[in-house]
């Protein structure tokens, strides 16, 4: 049994976050005076290229092979171990000082959007593309899209956190959050044996912000916990993850806003060329 | 430092979920064929009142104080400890079998809604209430609630559960949700501050989505946690959750398929003269 008995009220004392301890405060706010930058495209993105960061790169990406020429965007890097995230003018965009956050400047007045799921929604019904404009099909796709804003908390925060990041192996909680990661994978596995995509037979948002997650995890690229988790069990996940990970809007979407890692990946993305030229095609 | 090794394969070996184990599986479906009930209005909610649940009980009873006579509803109760999120008829609603579920039997086929963000968010759009139609201002109030859908599982599946429900009190995941729910707080209490309710000057689907949480958590009915968290120190939150309370619809979504607790609660909500009833006003 644990000797820990909780104080009357928390303080903080802990040093102990493992892995993100520097970026983890009790506070919320700005810690220092500095603008963030502004490019020549209507759409200003501040990110990293974390699984929320890749929905909107993607989705970004998605547009524009759509033919969607007002998507065009400057993707600004925001490194999070380094706290840019606490930054006035991050906090102006996102006052939770978390990526992706997203200014249109396209309109009299600048709009901000925070939240990866909320800027999906957003580019979604701005252009007009990847989510139905009402009905069923709509409710569906927005069924599925907040059903992953609530569960990837479990999956980053809970799972993740404690199975890679933790400074120590705990086992109750790696216990309780792979059992969640088990019954979510198993969950999109059934949906997807009776479904081409996640809300139907169309691809829309919810395979765009199901994938980064999801998709990366049982591809392997997340964790180091593919064999732990059995991902290979999951073949309709797999097989939905290796045909989206096809799509030419993922291939570039994925790659930007990165700085860990193999060659092909982009800090910044101001323009197609950038991501042409990291992606060998220039 | 923890003797735990994680194994190469996870398996589901644990028993020990807390109070929360027996409805906690590492796979997802059905566990036994029954049908759901069906009313005698359009809209049939299944539910329970947790603060997810309450996010849409509420919505209802603001939509009917609105004077919108087409949110009448009938509100079934899913017993989640007794595991009636896993029957066929909850599945075919929600196959990720959490409440709340909605289905819609306004139109020529039935509609589904799950997860609380999209329930609220369907509501609004439905009825043409609390979430402006376009424009900046319903892109903060769609800021706002997918922040609270992303950030409530570290409040209830993070803090909640390791804080009130483990069979142990873990003292590193006490402290890291800790400090997230203190954030969160922070956050909040900065952002009402400045503005009458969460997204500007407006009442919106973005305060009926945190309320049941954060505004809960400071009012001191959520894990006995008030002086843990110290949540009398966030005086703007606490201004905006008591001035919530007082709304009609808030005092009467509340009380909606509730079993627990003292008197003035009700199980299921068929007609208005049921939660008259229970308030004592009938």
């Amino acid at each position: 049994m644990s000797d820990y008995t909780p104080p009357k009220v928390w303080k903080d004392e802990s040093e102990s976050g493992g892995q993100w301890a520097s970026i983890n405060r009790p506070i919320s706010g700005a810690t220092h005076d500095k603008d963030l930058p502004v490019g020549k495209h209507p759409l200003q993105l501040y990110s990293l290229a974390t699984p929320n960061g890749q929905k909107v790169t993607i989705m970004l990406e998605e547009l524009l092979a759509l033919g969607v020429s007002e998507a065009e965007y400057d993707a600004h890097l925001i490194q999070i171990m380094e706290g840019d995230q606490f930054s006035s003018g991050f906090v102006e965009v996102n006052p939770n000082s978390k990526i992706p956050a997203l200014m249109d400047r396209s309109g009299s007045e600048p709009v901000r959007v925070f939240e990866s799921g909320a800027i999906l929604v957003y580019l979604a019904d701005k252009f007009g593309k990847l989510l139905p404009a009402s009905g069923a099909a709509r409710t569906e796709v927005m069924n599925w899209l907040f059903w992953l804003q609530g569960s990837a908390p479990y999956l980053g925060g809970g799972f993740g956190h404690f199975y890679a990041y933790a400074p120590e192996k705990f086992e109750y909680p790696i216990n309780r959050f792979s059992m969640e990661a088990k019954r979510q994978l198993d969950l999109l596995d059934k949906q997807l044996a009776e479904n081409e995509f996640i809300a139907g037979p169309e691809y829309s948002i919810a395979d765009i912000a199901i994938w980064p997650w999801y998709g990366n995890l049982v591809l392997g690229n997340l964790y180091e916990a593919a064999e732990f988790l059995d991902v290979a069990s999951y073949t309709h996940l797999q097989r939905w993850a290796k045909q989206l990970e096809q799509r030419v809007g993922v291939q570039r979407g994925r790659i930007v806003n990165r700085t860990w890692g193999e060659d092909g990946q982009l800090a910044e993305r101001h323009s197609a060329a950038d991501i042409d030229a990291a992606l060998g095609k220039a």
